[in-house]
């Protein structure tokens, strides 16, 4: 049997009960390392689980999904995953994969930022679709995720900005030179999605668009989710570009307006001083 | 401190570990039974965590706050919530009452039907606003939850479709002879969802109006999601008329078209035999 176990948003113990019991059985236990991190580290994780964790970067489980699969229809492995397993599309391949060769699969689900974004206060099911923002590089710098936020805010939904994560990457320089030399991780900060998210307003400007967002609109800032040292803070596009929220990982979330009262008053609640949107203020509530 | 812990999807193991430790700490430990159930009931949760269970339904605490609240500010409270605490707006209430009173609260996140979903192989970035489908009386009949799925719909998007629950409803003669009586719980299936969905279908047809959804539109049907004995069923509309899921809770989900090749596959593991949509075959995959 393969488990699919998501591990939650936090650290070691946000894994459920019924997880951490087949991770204890399993006789392989992978930990998928590059679409998500928890605040501690696989070390910690070892040794809470009792068990050796083996990393499974992206190139492990897109070309050697067969080496995790290995025996896996005789005995029982387990593939973690920080959050819930569906968040990734590289999951369904893994199960796919399985499915193939007859090898039964069984997930054990966990919360993961798709969901837990609702301790802002926003409603979840008025968020439309989540998009994901990346590391703009010198020739890089997309902007058609813009649409989709239009989009979202056209029909008054908030839109859920997942920020770039970059695990083991090459420079440019060591891919062509065949060199298996990593950068350090990088995690982009609610300030850099901000930033870059006011660079596509002003060019829309330029161009004579008008942006479906701007300097004024509600924001919220989101980091490390479910850990002891959650920060959450609300206040305008303009004023995402210079709130501290700490270390990894980031999330960013751009309202929909016109907002529920409750809402409104949950945001309150993060409000960061002096903070002030476009059609609703959230200070004094 | 006021703790908020979600209890996942499915049996009692399905808890984390740290909301598991709060639990059996804290002085108090009230169990949401209004906007879920789990498929196993408060005795068999009482005996997992080792401690009494106090459920409060909806009137205790949009009400009754305050006594659910009470000492929270020098000893520990729990609220256990079924899936994650951010589903229901009343938990919003609930963190609201705290923080007027001073009252520190905590969120022990876990999965919920929002994130969940995403087991079906649907990509959850696609889902566009969630609706509920609540059942339908001789007087009540609202369809106007139909139009966000025709707005998700023309974005290309999926729709979750929370099915309605009635627990502790009162018949209208009770009510108004102010008996507390309560009906048996009723869960709305699949199969009543798409039955009011068709009946919608029809109305719009007579109307003159091109419907956003037909007899034929891909839909999928989800029972007990993160339980042993989960079900999923990929078909028409028509088929989850008759679709077989059993026992509560269900879901529905009303594929937004234009799917990526491996949500397609991905349904196909779960397709009924003989399913085909209105777009794309499931079959044969």
């Amino acid at each position: 049997m393969l488990y699919l176990i998501g591990l939650g948003l936090g650290d070691a113990k946000d894994i459920t009960v019924k997880g951490l019991e087949v991770v204890r059985r399993c006789s392989r236990v992978y930990l998928e390392a590059y679409t998500s991190v928890l605040t501690v580290g696989k070390e910690v994780l070892e040794e809470f689980y009792g068990r050796k964790l083996i990393l499974a970067d992206r190139e492990e489980v897109e070309q050697e999904a067969d080496n995790i699969l290995k025996d896996a229809d005789i005995s029982d492995v387990a593939f973690l995953v920080v959050g819930d397993p569906f968040g990734a599309t590289t999951h369904s391949d893994l199960i796919l994969r399985a499915t193939k060769l007859g090898i039964s699969y069984r997930v054990i689900h966990n919360a993961s930022i798709m969901n837990a974004v609702g301790c802002c206060g926003l409603q979840l099911y008025k968020f439309g679709e989540t998009v994901s923002i990346v590391f703009w590089t010198d020739t890089w710098r997309p902007e058609s995720f813009f649409d989709k936020v239009k989009k979202n805010r056209q029909n008054g939904m908030h839109t859920l900005c997942l920020l770039d994560i970059k695990v083991k990457e090459q420079s440019l320089e060591n891919l062509i030179k065949g060199r298996k030399i990593y950068e350090p991780p990088r995690y982009m900060s609610v300030n850099e999605a901000a930033q870059q998210l006011l660079e596509i307003v002003q060019n829309q400007r330029t161009r004579g668009e008008e942006p479906a967002v701007t300097e004024e609109t509600l924001c919220v800032g989101l980091a490390r989710v479910g850990a002891e040292d959650q920060k959450i803070a609300a206040g305008t596009l303009q004023q995402m570009c210079t709130v501290d929220l700490g270390g990894p990982l980031h999330s960013l979330v751009i309202t929909g307006g016109g907002m529920h009262p409750l809402e409104m008053e949950m945001l309150s609640l993060f409000s960061i001083p002096g903070a002030s949107s476009e059609s609703q203020s959230i200070d004094g509530l």
